[in-house]
């Protein structure tokens, strides 16, 4: 037989088994063909859909195979047909690493003779040879069944002998006979779908996690000196009662001298300005080498112990790029581009030049040895504790590097997480989510208003970005503070706040700056005034004016309830005022199920009509349902599909409720009489 | 270096070149990721889009790379950027076979290089060091370059010596380096898209093409007796003069006796009932014989011949199942299903018995032979001057047969066409139409107001099924006598003849009962009462009572005016009347646009305005433009966007018109005037 090259394009040649009759194909998810796996974290159900039929009318059977990588054995769950042959089954990932899946599908004989068996019997035709047909079938699986070739025989007499009667129909539809024939067709007659899909399954935190970036040098002790990490950790008790599980600093390697950054970022800086941290490596080292001043490595270690005893993980900044005084430079030259007066190409985006920055070639003839020690920067950081890594600009690396880097890094300890900070263009941003990265920062910063949000959401939560891309939302970056903020008072902090801790299940601010209302910004332009990235600064912990409570509040809210650890729920509600962003998240059971109410509108009380999908929510139409307030505490008792929410910066720009739907069960009915 | 295998599922080897920077993504078309061919004809471009970017902000260049089979060298176009990483190139495929094409994208280094140049000058930047790096890179270009090195190194040279300012950039820009770069890029830093895809390429007649159906044992010369092909020669003037350029008969094989069918489907036959035709075979013969009575192979060759000479193709019906008496059931029964008490299994839809028709069994134990004897029945006919068939019930057979079978008798018949009669489910249809069916019956005649037909156009035009499916609209067929013909009267014909003939460029009537007008239907289906299929009928072609002359004018119109001939370029327009569909269809350099409005009432007149969409149409607004009624031959001059049409069942119900915008010139600016 000839193969599919020999044959030329467009000529197949001709099949080993030609009776396979069943078809499967618009499987999803298979991002990009199955090109990439798609995501899943433990516990997380993962629904898979497909076309599935036959030629002609005979009934179809299908099974969706997986199994996680370690594992040899498929196992095996039926699938169910929805409507227009497709079909749908899942399973629900256990275990971190790669699952695969696939599917099959055959034509399922039994069910098809059983179903006409019926419909013949209705008619009143004479059944004595389909039973016997039917006889013939069960006595074929006997011959592949073993142990259940005894059983299938049984039937096979029970059958022969039965009259031509609805008596025959009713020893065809034995429960167990139907189970050993699924068990015993003939397996060469089955489809199997030609790929094997891979499914990511990573820890619950990357799904559901709340991110506090602090700058570590900042956090001084009485004295305006630099910060350091024994300093550090005196704020975990803090940050840990503000609910928050994953702290993460900017880069703390060596800082580079040469074209150091001076205050506001300056081209020349004082003597003693500190630099930008992003401007890594010095005589004392580079990726994996700590800043003297914040302290020793063990000082560094010491913190992650510290703050894994509050629950909380750290997060380290990955910027692979150097400042011209990285070691790298001298022992590595190649791995950086040259000009032709001898220099070292620094960063440019002309005209602007960035001299502090060198990066690295990825075109370097020593790409091989240059991406096996940039994932050793990572290897180098595991080893001493580090689990979540947030990577600096990685659509400023090759794709390629990205792929082969978090796989490596994933084989050997999949529990590792990594965050791309990609804010450039959507289709570079879904590739580095599809090559590996877990979460991904998003354009919500810009989304200003409620339509704006919600259609933003729905890209985000739907496929194909659903099954590949985990949004984390920031209100404010160290790069990034938005107009919104600039301009909208402590009640844009609150409104920003409340829409990226319950809209995406992770999120995460920069502070103190922002639960401090800091919203001085260099004129004109979305950065802050006098940044940190290029000074020490000494925030007052103690300040009466912040909205830690409030965090604290909302991420206990975030912990109680489930329907706030997924991103992929959100359901939006209809509501009469534009101002207004409302939005349902429930889980699956509907036993927990969250109305969050934000107005957009940092200056102005809002109100507005909000209707509530009742029947969705299994909500009886008419009858009342408590309604808490789990800011206020406050309770009310609300009924019907439309009902009204006030929105005031001065007192709450946006609520979250914890609807109680009456049950649906008479035993409930006297709850409210 | 381990294997993708070796590595395990979800790790990636270490790539053998890392350093391609560019991703391709998001191509179209490419059907279920590659596993199917697209579809065009002859002339008929293929548009490629794809994402295709690069990390960082180098610029790209992208290439959609093209070869016939036959060709062993990639035809080269260069791709554009449309928005947001979206890149667009295509190219006409002019001959017919399988074409294959690609995708390939890299950094463009030099014209990088250029722009940033550009924005250095304008900044009043240094550019020394600058000029040397892109003479550095046209030198290492050069070294590729074989004969073009010397100019490369002209270059090289005049820029060295370029003083640092404008001219630099002049001698850069000149376009001959440009081209000279794009040629001699470094090949091993080029990405090349993952998949080589295939295009199916067939004769314009795949996709433009009027059908004439009818039963030649019907064309009786004066007296009432089974018609031959030699009478059926007699009618090829009048159905060339109507304009068709396909001639379909239903099968002309012997015609089995047992189990006969009687008229209107009687499971008893009377004596000279003659019997379905697609009760095929006989002691005469199976699949490859002549009915008796209608003539010998001689006769059906020549008549063949005859159509020839009009133009006209003659299209088989190719059903394949056979009658109990087909000589297949004795010299292959493994082929069929036999039931316990030694009968061959007829077929059924329980309770319902159709005991004159036996399929053949797909998952017989002797399929390869069955596979290769029925692609042989293709092959005999295409041997005796056959190239399009309709295939009868393809969607109950196997999926994989049809795949093979398509594919052996196009690689040695490539302008043979397919055309699929499968009325089932979407997915089944679509499917087989990816497997290779040139054309396909649609569920056109089942849309019976405005907006579905809108909503069905849409989704047949547009991707995916836009690049694999060719619908072909009938109004009626032996099988159909649709609801809206059996009551609409006259004025139904009219209307769905100008939808069919206008909406899809392939087409066909069952006649003569359709230009006859002739609507009896058994009680309460959407079937013809005393049926072709059951007896022979003597129509009267002379019967005054006929619409021969509109479907010639249509006809005629359809083969004067490019527009008509895709089936692609439907373009709706708004209409304030939900009782009347209006559509352009326009080529794309709109030097042939037409307007077709259409009502959906056979009762009553329906008058309507419809909008214009005069910027795509290249009209001025306020401008008038002459509009030829092409049916009436009435002229009339609009303006505006909004325009009336009346639309009456007395007088026309459709109404298709050819617009003439005055062009955009200064000469002709007096045409009006």
């Amino acid at each position: 037989m000839p193969s599919k090259e020999e044959a030329g394009p467009g000529h197949f040649p001709f099949p080993e088994e030609g009776r396979r009759r069943v078809v499967i194909e618009g499987v999803w998810p298979e991002i990009d063909g199955g090109r990439f796996a798609a995501k899943r974290v433990v516990g997380e159900r993962l629904v898979v859909q497909a076309d599935i039929f036959g030629d002609g009318h005979d009934e179809v059977a299908a099974l969706l195979l997986y199994r996680h990588q370690s594992e040899q054995q498929w196992r095996k769950t039926p699938m169910r047909p929805l409507v227009n042959d497709r079909w749908e089954g899942s399973f629900v990932p256990t275990e971190i690493g790669t699952y695969l899946y696939t599917l099959a599908g055959r034509i399922d004989h039994f069910e098809t003779w059983k179903h006409d068996l019926a419909k013949k019997l209705d008619a009143g035709r004479n059944l004595e040879i389909d039973i016997l047909i039917g006889a013939q079938m069960i006595e074929t699986a006997a011959e592949r069944a073993g142990d259940d070739s005894e059983n299938l025989l049984r039937y096979v007499e029970r059958l022969k002998e039965a009259p031509d009667d609805p008596s025959a129909l009713a020893i065809a539809s034995e429960e167990l006979l139907s189970e050993l024939m699924a068990i015993h067709h003939d397996p060469k007659m089955t489809t199997h779908y030609e790929k094997e899909l891979r499914l990511t399954v990573d820890r619950e935190r990357a799904l559901f996690s709340a991110w506090y970036e602090f700058f570590p040098r900042s956090v001084c002790s009485g004295d305006e000196g630099h910060g350091t990490f024994a300093e550090c950790e005196k704020l975990l008790p803090e940050i840990a009662r503000m609910g928050f599980d994953i702290v993460y600093f900017p880069p703390i390697h060596p800082i580079g001298l040469t074209f150091r950054k001076g205050k506001n970022n300056s081209t020349t800086a004082a003597q003693d300005d500190p630099g930008s941290p992003w401007a890594i490596g010095a005589p004392d080292g580079g990726h994996k080498a700590i800043h003297p001043e914040l302290g020793t490595l063990e000082d560094f270690e010491n913190f992650v112990a510290a703050a894994a005893g509050y629950g909380i993980e750290v997060a380290m900044d990955i910027a692979f790029q150097a400042s011209p005084d990285h070691p790298y430079v001298d022992s590595n030259p190649a791995w950086f581009r040259w000009r032709p007066d001898g220099t070292v190409q620094y960063a440019e985006n002309p005209p602007k030049k960035y001299q502090d920055i060198i990066p690295f070639d990825f075109e370097s003839p020593e790409w091989p040895s240059m991406w096996e020690e940039l994932t050793d920067v990572f290897r180098f950081w595991v080893e001493r504790g580090i689990t979540v890594f947030r990577v600096d600009n990685p659509h400023t690396k090759a794709f390629g590097f990205w792929e082969w880097a978090i796989s490596e890094i994933k084989r050997d300890y999949p529990d590792v997480l990594f965050l791309s900070e990609a804010f450039t263009r959507p289709k570079v941003m879904y590739r580095l989510a599809k090559l590996g990265f877990s979460q991904s920062y998003t354009y919500f910063s810009w989304r200003n208003t409620a339509g704006e949000m919600e259609q933003y959401l729905r890209e985000l939560t739907t496929a194909p970005v659903r099954d590949f891309f985990r949004p984390n939302f920031w209100p404010n970056t160290p790069d990034i503070l938005p107009e919104f903020l600039q301009y909208g008072g402590k009640p844009a902090f609150v409104i920003r706040f409340v829409l990226a801790s319950t809209l995406s299940a992770s999120y995460g601010i920069y502070g103190p700056p922002f639960e401090l209302f800091i919203n001085g910004a260099v004129p004109g332009k979305e950065e802050y005034i006098d940044s940190e990235k290029y000074e020490v600064r000494c925030w007052d912990w103690n300040n009466p004016n912040h909205m830690r409570d409030l965090i604290a509040a909302v991420n206990a809210i975030r912990r109680e309830n489930p329907a706030l650890q997924s991103t992929w729920n959100v359901r939006f509600c209809r509501c009469d005022n534009d101002n207004i962003l409302a939005y349902i998240k429930a889980t699956d059971d509907r036993s927990n199920i969250l109305l969050v109410a934000v107005s957009f509108d940092p200056f102005k009380p809002q109100t507005g009509k909000i209707r509530l999908p009742l029947d969705e929510l299994g909500i009886v139409p008419g009858h009342p349902f408590l309604v808490h307030d789990l800011l206020s505490a406050e309770n009310s008792i609300w009924h019907g599909e439309w009902n009204e929410v006030e929105l005031s910066p001065k007192g709450m720009p946006a609520r979250i409720f914890r609807l109680r739907p009456r049950l649906r069960r008479e035993q409930d009915f006297d709850y409210f009489m």
